[in-house]
């Protein structure tokens, strides 16, 4: 198959920053890609070779573009899985597979998934609805007990879907939905490692990497790579995430997020089965960025070597509290003249509170120094609006 | 002034493959830009926020394009330079400015300048015409003489323009415009170096690299960054091209192209004000790339680290003798399989004999591991046609 300046199209769902650092790789191998997104101003318009404005989640829409690339990937899971086995079963390869994303979409079924493959994770249990996840905690019959961390299986993302759950009045706030109650486990790091394989089987790791939260925030404040741990710790991590994705059998990327408990022990969270916020510092630290490996994977290309050239940080850039509407990066023109500092802004036209508006990557020889400078980065950088009628609140 | 995410507009003149590359940096900063080319199929068609058809060298065109951006800047040095100037006078910001363009844009100015400023280059005499040129030569009269270097002072690029000349017969077969003729040094390497330049006057070099020739055909193989050159002989480049770069009161890049004598001297051959070919490599090499640091200057940004992350080489990728038409890169799939190699497809739908159709760059931490790998890759991959009619000649 010839990829590069050809008529081959690849196909993209979702047109968003993930995409739109995918279209870097594509620009600059002249692969021709074809893109659909619900939003006329989606980051990824521009620098797509056809885009498409419709609805994700729509049969119909999905299929019918479907229909017209040659490899069908996403960059978000919330997509018509429906429309995606169709087209698989009428010969179109999809990457990562329709099944993959069956057993991760839900996470009941992701982590009952875990539990049958012994891959290891925090103790669970799965209810259909509110009651009976109110009468199990209530009357005990549960394994699971206060306080215990709920999520609802489907349609969650960056915390939202997810809640602590102290008292039993804290469960008459939560939505009548499936969902699951799980363990609250106390652990030192969140970790994650990205994963790479291709249809061949060649399969990769990138080096694991630390979440740091904000002290009281429940905030991920930085992505450090690499991670500031044990190598014993590092190897097992990279063994386990391996693992997850030889048994989901995944092509593409897979982001495997996992808890470093109190005792070492390595328990896996979630997975992501796309490119991923803990891995946009491999642009500039690694050989291969994390949206090239996609890339190779999904076009059964050989892999890039996943190791890094230099230390890596990021901080993701979100809307501050308190405005909405045009934005301004306040500020950024003092960080860009720090050393290894580079921002990537998203191109939303429009901030609001927490918004994902970019991230900044701070690389640097030394670990120490880059997390220094990531600190007053964090510290100066801040996406606002212009003191204009529309802008605050 | 606010760049990011804003109304502001970059206009670029030339839509090539320099263009293509300083787009991956408009579109991270999300900085909108407009795009002149006479090409429907250039390059920078996709990622620029408008893209404009029409001659660079048309006074009404370039100046008709100019009124609707807020800083033009250009990717190739053939543009109409009395536009860029009423530009200017009109208040627009164009970087570089058309006074260095000019004095850049004629061969024989150019190395004039360098006489007049104390910058050390090759001995050298400009003729009007063939006439002059062949008379002055014939009757000894110039104090150049056979064998010398021959250069058309207008429109000459990549070798185009310049000729070896050894015998009266050969002044013949010359064509009958302004010219210099050049003395011709023994050299031991071409260097070229880098320099990067703010209006706020912060200026910066690239480590200098060096330019290593097919030891038959005369022609650049491998740009290798950092040169295998004595650190004294380094220092002594990067001075004389910051002179040069401060000299021109140059904004932008300044790709200044140099010899390495016998004895050590350097000698300045020619200036290129853009993104230049022996930069390519900063883009996995550097801590900031060459278009990023073109993009920060002409906005007057602060600049970004020049340093390298590890060593780079870059391979150009031409088109193969006998095949023109459809374009097909052959074993591309192989060479992608090895370490830190990527490859750069500029985008152009068919292929010619010694056409520019892209580059690759291999990076290592080790410089020899790296030279082997260029080797290697240099002797795998080819630019050729499919097996079709059209294929081939």
């Amino acid at each position: 198959m010839n990829y590069f300046s050809s008529h081959f199209k690849l196909g993209i769902l979702g047109g968003g920053q993930l995409g739109k650092m995918l279209l870097f790789d594509t620009r600059k191998f002249d692969i021709q890609t074809y893109v659909l997104d619900p939003s006329d101003e989606a980051p990824c318009k521009i620098a797509c070779n056809k885009f498409f404005q419709g609805s994700l989640t729509d049969f119909d829409t999905v299929y019918n573009f479907g229909k017209q690339v040659d490899v069908l990937t996403f960059e978000i899971e919330l997509v018509n899985l429906e429309a995606l086995e169709k087209l698989e079963s009428e010969g179109l390869k999809v990457f990562p597979s329709p099944k993959t994303l069956r057993l991760i979409q839900n996470k009941g079924i992701q982590k009952e998934f875990y539990a049958k493959n012994n891959i290891p994770t925090a103790p669970f249990e799965k209810f259909s609805n509110l009651e009976n996840l109110q009468s199990a905690i209530c009357n005990l019959q549960s394994a699971i007990q206060l306080p215990f961390v709920w999520k609802c299986t489907e349609f969650g993302y960056d915390g939202n879907g997810v809640k602590i759950i102290r008292t039993v009045e804290d469960i008459d706030t939560l939505p009548n939905v499936e969902c699951i109650a799980e363990e609250m486990v106390p652990f030192k790091n969140e970790l994650s490692v990205i994963v790479c394989r291709n249809p061949s089987g060649e399969i990769r790791t990138y080096p694991v990497v630390e979440m740091e939260f904000h002290p009281e925030a429940n905030q991920v404040e930085y992505v450090i790579c690499p991670a500031r741990i044990d190598e014993k710790v590092a190897v097992k991590a990279r063994a386990i995430a391996l693992d997850v994705s030889e048994k989901f059998n995944h092509v593409g990327l897979l982001a495997v997020e996992m808890f470093q408990t109190q005792d070492d022990e390595i328990l896996v969270n979630e997975v992501a089965p796309r490119p991923h916020n803990s891995g946009h510092h491999t642009i500039e630290a690694s050989y291969t960025s994390q949206f090239e490996n996609h890339l190779r994977a999904v076009l059964d290309l050989p892999l890039g070597n996943t190791d890094s050239k230099v230390a890596g940080i990021m901080v993701n850039l979100v809307g501050a509290e308190g405005f909405s509407g045009d934005v301004v990066y306040e500020n950024i023109e003092k960080i860009l003249g720090w050393n290894g500092v580079t921002p990537h802004i998203y191109g939303k036209k429009e901030t609001r509170p927490f918004r994902k508006m970019g991230h900044v990557t701070i690389v640097n020889e030394n670990m120490i120094e880059a997390r220094k400078i990531a600190e007053d980065v964090k510290n100066t950088i801040r996406v606002i609006s212009p003191p204009t009628p529309e802008g605050g609140v």
